[in-house]
């Protein structure tokens, strides 16, 4: 089965509104089975909404719209299918008496341009909307089925995760689309394809990756009767991808890199002193339910003063070689380390920009060390394109440089 | 001007991905005066691209896509351009050398699937990508404008609100739609609306209210000849609105609230002691370009332990109060001025859950004090609705508390 969306509405095409509901029917599809090829927007016009509807109807098996079935005169979605369908529209006695129903129960007045929404295709019936007005629609004409649901996602959401989900499983033959995510750090997404191009190559199941900032993703995703029976055709392409790309790929789904970080730390207890990233880091490892009981703190060393008073950095080192240098990162890394008496000190410095620093430093210039019971060692890198992305560059790097150690690989 | 949209991958037909940009882009056609029509979304398959290319080209005089310019085998843009414009791919030696230089610059190994990012279709030309490899292409054949963009929102956006936009309003001709964005802290959308309800019912400029994560954008429109020509019309509403909602009003644009903190702390210096937001607060705050000048640093106190030893909290407050009360909150802020030795500190504390902690605080219960030259004050707060929403509340809410204090209102 071929799906198709028409997502109707002026104020999808102005960017007034995002089009969330549309990523959660996508989502519905995949999970039985449905293939979903194209998606249509329009605005609120009759010709090409109706338009919209034929080269919907010409190519696809199933299609679904979502908004444009309220009360008012630019709701025009039920006039487009009953245009597109050749089916012309019927005052229907259940629908209306529900709608007014609606009404009398919520207290409201009735106006009478409200019958509009108790209309409906002639092939069609009506879909219950338990959380507005507007009912959607079940048409089905000539071998296709054309589904309407109405915009407002408090409304759509329970229709598709009702009724619509429902019909859309039982047309889906009871297959599913389903897929595991790898999140994957430390190396570039061409590099990554290098690693695995004869899995992307492979039609079942599918490899793809999605580059994130710092991280990519690898989304295997497999066809079967059963979620059971695709985890059985994902599990030897998921295991391969972690064999080949050993420590990078740090976890699955909704798994973040902090959240790998915190459990990679197990007993042990971390603290941070933070120059470029200003916070980022701890921000980030904060965010992971019980980070507490690994996170000790750590300091926002933004002026060389307080890398001075607080940390111990050493004066002349700061003035020889600069903030932005091995030896401060090092001497950052320890002294929170010490400080704070923790089993790991991360530290970060550099130049997040815009332009280098008052000692010449190229922006993007940066420098991450973690002090440890072995040591510690220092990372150079140097990234270079707008003071946001530099930061958020350095805190993926430096939250990769501490799991890839935690791991004790290299 | 009619203009259409092609949003490619596989990944927004799965709903694994929102179409962000999309939204974005409508927003900048409204503001150019074009209209844009339609919007078609098609996964990495080269010849439902290149079909739905055929369809823009045939009722549209611009069409922009987005996506698929990355260097993998599925991303397929150019070669659906290439195809739907009849115009052949040509390595083009300028994008070869740009493309090369990121990959030195960033210290990455070059891969030669990197040569696809550097094709061109003979009538077309590169935009300049400075946030990632895959450079934008403008072409024009037959009276017809192709522009595609990449996908990755962190490339996109600079890429459209630079050169596309530009193009765009030249392409756009005589009339704009032209907005500021006032934003707006500290007060509830709904009061808002009170406030301003009569200015929401004008019709010229429009008013618009957005809820954001703890504050409120109003966007403020009006559609004239020239962008000048619109500011006349905007002035008195935007200044009445000010007028209103008082120091609320932090800000237009792209000024974020920690901009607007930065400036009004002046040439007085902040220091930041965290518990609840983790180094949220911080992390805002360098995130702005000269943070440095006005903000010492601070330190991310997450133990106990550590407020006493490093911001001299009393041991006995925290036995019997708990570290989530007032007294603490004012003896981190008050700690970390002197330590820092600063005019201003700001604390929070409090419980971002799941849950309330072990000494029976409700989840969201936070405090959040400021101790300047003239004392300590001290705010409560309930949240409550997630662990992630409530550290983002009581970030924004110490800011506010900040932002407040410093305009030297209440």
């Amino acid at each position: 089965m071929i799906a198709e969306v028409v997502s109707v509405g002026t104020e999808l095409l102005l960017g007034a509104t995002i089009d969330t509901n549309a990523a959660r029917l996508g989502e519905v599809f995949a999970e039985c089975g449905i293939s979903c090829q194209q998606r249509q927007t329009v605005g609120d016009n009759l010709g090409r909404l109706t338009e919209a509807l034929w080269l919907a109807l010409s190519r696809s098996d199933i299609v679904v719209t979502i908004g444009g079935l309220g009360p008012t005169q630019d709701d025009l979605t039920r006039d487009g299918i009953a245009a597109a369908l050749g089916s012309p529209l019927l005052l229907d006695p259940d629908l209306e008496r529900t709608v007014r129903e609606i009404f009398e129960k919520r207290g409201l007045r009735w106006v009478d341009s409200n019958l509009r929404q108790c209309h409906r295709p002639a092939c069609g019936v009506g879909i219950a909307n338990p959380h507005g007005t507007a009912p959607g629609l079940w048409c089905e004409k000539d071998g296709k089925i054309l589904i309407a649901m109405p915009g407002p996602p408090r409304e759509f959401g329970p229709m598709l995760m009702g009724p619509v989900r429902e019909g859309l499983a039982r047309l889906g033959g009871g297959g599913v689309i389903h897929s595991r995510t790898l999140r994957v750090t430390g190396i570039g997404e061409s590099r990554i394809e290098e690693l695995v191009r004869d899995l992307i190559d492979d039609e079942q199941p599918t490899v793809a990756p999605y580059a994130k900032t710092g991280e990519v993703h690898l989304r295997v995703t497999a066809k079967a009767p059963s979620i059971s029976e695709a985890e059985v055709i994902l599990a030897p392409v998921v295991a391969e991808i972690h064999q080949r790309l050993g420590w990078h790929c740090y976890g699955e789904d909704a798994t973040s890199l902090e959240a790998a970080v915190i459990e990679a730390l197990g007993d042990r207890r971390l603290a941070v002193a933070e120059s470029l990233t200003g916070g980022g880091v701890m921000s980030r490892l904060t965010g992971v339910p019980g980070a507490s009981r690994v996170l000790a703190g750590g300091l926002v060393a933004y002026t060389n003063a307080i890398k001075v008073a607080q940390l111990g950095v050493d004066p002349g080192v700061l003035a020889e070689e600069s903030a932005v240098s091995e030896t401060v990162a090092r001497q950052m890394a320890e002294g929170i380390r010490n400080r704070l008496g923790v089993d790991f000190g991360l530290a970060t410095t550099g130049v997040a920009g815009p332009g280098p620093d008052d000692r010449g430093n190229p922006e993007g210039l940066t420098y991450l060390a973690l002090s440890g019971p072995t040591g510690t060692t220092v990372e150079q890198h140097q990234f270079g394109m707008g003071r946001e992305i530099n930061r958020a560059r350095a805190t993926q790097a430096a939250l990769t440089f501490l799991y890839r150690s935690l791991k004790n690989t290299s």
